[in-house]
């Protein structure tokens, strides 16, 4: 395979304001040797989050960016091609931070190997993945969710916001979630079984969720931040948890936006806020993905891919995911 | 007593921006009879805070507001006059939320006994009484300060801030202050012990900031609220402590202000906010009593009055509380 042509999908560009395909630059390299303690592996999925987004912008976040000229940062599930890590062989199915690519190395201690018997491998970047874990960490353990609570999340339809949701409903939690399209307010309520959705896009937020959560809001997720967070934090409760995962209508504005100053509502309500990253948990994530694959064999967590086909893909869809074009989990189908 | 005639301020109506003089009354009335469990007060001292801004708008905020016509709410230090509470006799000094009056009446169950060997009977409205208590919880429980980290205390002169700061710099924290004159900033560092103080009113809060905490903020007790609030959220550290206790620039403004959108600095320090009432810590409040009267009379804790002589005096004082024109513990002395 040394021999063998990769391509990746590098950052050519840093975007103002929503990136654009002239961001992204595909570029050929041969794929080189396998170091020691190493595995080359094959890309089959790509999985695109919205934490990319800050890896494309300059300034240091809680990790460093990527470089211009380097290959974007992401999650891959593939195929090992060959290891020189002890615990792989040739074939096996791992999950990995390859990057936005078809071939790469990775060390042996950076990779997953995936459990074929709990769901399509796939999964292994969504419900059973940094989405799920995350969705369940700040759910239980930032947003202290218990039963009985009142539950907001928002972009309820994605990868993220379903399972939160989703494990809200289980626990006995009064869940309301918002999404963008009446296609995903509907999914989240019929299929989800969300007690409420909401359109952000079409109705008086504020307005629904009064009528949705007419005594207040006990425990927020939120993933969107902006106006729609605005409106839960005017109705926290007494005591009220606010689980800030991520921020997204924030990422793609080419100036800061101003908002409401809107701190009393912590102060008078006592209220929490708290953001929080995955990693942190890492090492209670085999507790979270047991009982999440659990779940997801009941049927009591259910999960949808939205799948573009093709390596080449990659940065439209990412792009589409900026605008909130995707629903469900999305991934790139980059290899067999 | 019954047929004596007290003094009341009353709510004469509600302010819009700031508290004008016309927005209080000064009542006659007589004090009237004394009722099984309760206690007659004769004030002393009446404790102006922040807070009282609050109840004199309509809006439920975490307690009812005052009825317009009713009388102005807060805490006195006074003189028992007549006793039909167990536990209490005439001539005792108690602390009680007796209102803007000269004489009330009071359930015993809700005055206490002021202990005269550990400070002037004023410091139980003070660094003894809930300014004192809220600073300890606020900066401990809700903060999490531990030794080295680096701290923020806005309003850091004001009867919460300072004794928030000094407890803060007795527990090997760095401290920094914020306040609004030259002759403030300089009190809290050549008083106070703070490590460095900030006028934000002169200064460009942004930049002394950088200067006097070059490596971030780990906790910041916030009495104040916006740009100075902005500019410290911008520079919070990884896991980030924000004990919200105050919001004073907002109380005043007659229509909410807008500010920079700032929620992502929790998410990618895995920061927290928290707003905090004192009251819940009642429980505690001995414990923390007793280490504040300890500190005060090892000198490891100074405090400052700003007394008003006169009843009568109450509004203006309170007005110029608003606008920061105390220096210290505002404290109204209304009795002998």
């Amino acid at each position: 395979m040394a021999e063998g042509i990769n391509r990746q999908w590098t950052l050519a560009s840093r975007p103002e304001g929503y990136p654009a395909e002239e961001n992204f630059a595909l570029v050929e390299s041969p794929i080189g040797d396998t170091g020691p303690g190493d595995l080359l592996v094959q890309t089959i999925w790509l999985s695109l989050d919205p934490y990319m987004r800050g890896r494309m912008a300059a300034g240091r976040s809680y990790t460093a960016p990527v470089e211009v000229g380097g290959v974007m940062q992401g999650e891959v599930v593939g195929r090992v091609v060959e290891s020189r890590a002890a615990g792989f062989v040739r074939g096996d199915i791992v999950a990995a931070p390859l990057g936005w690519q078809e071939y790469g190395h990775v060390s042996g201690l950076r990779a997953r190997k995936v459990d074929l018997s709990i769901g399509p491998i796939s999964t292994a970047l969504g419900v059973l993945g940094m989405p799920g874990l995350t969705a369940y960490f700040g759910l239980l353990d930032v947003g202290e969710a218990r039963p009985g609570d009142v539950v907001v999340v928002s972009a309820a339809s994605g990868a993220v916001g379903a399972v939160a949701g989703q494990i809200a409903r289980l626990m006995g939690c009064r869940v309301v979630g918002t999404a963008g399209t009446d296609e995903k307010v509907s999914y989240i309520v019929e299929e989800l079984g969300f007690d409420a959705g909401i359109n952000y896009k079409s109705e008086d937020v504020g307005e629904a969720l009064s009528s949705a959560c007419p005594d207040g809001v006990d425990v927020y997720f939120d993933n969107v931040g902006g106006p729609v967070t605005d409106a839960v934090l005017e109705r926290l409760r007494y005591r009220g948890r606010v689980a800030i995962c991520g921020q997204i209508s924030q990422y793609n504005l080419a100036r800061p936006e101003q908002g409401p100053r809107n701190l009393r509502y912590l102060l008078t309500n006592q209220a929490r806020m708290e953001g929080f990253l995955v990693f942190n948990y890492a090492a209670r994530y085999e507790e979270a993905r047991g009982r999440l694959a659990r779940w997801v064999a009941d049927g009591r967590v259910k999960y949808r891919e939205d799948v573009v086909e093709g390596f080449e893909q990659a940065p439209r869809a990412f792009i589409g995911l900026m605008h909130g074009a995707n629903f469900g989990k999305l991934l790139v189908k980059a290899g067999e």
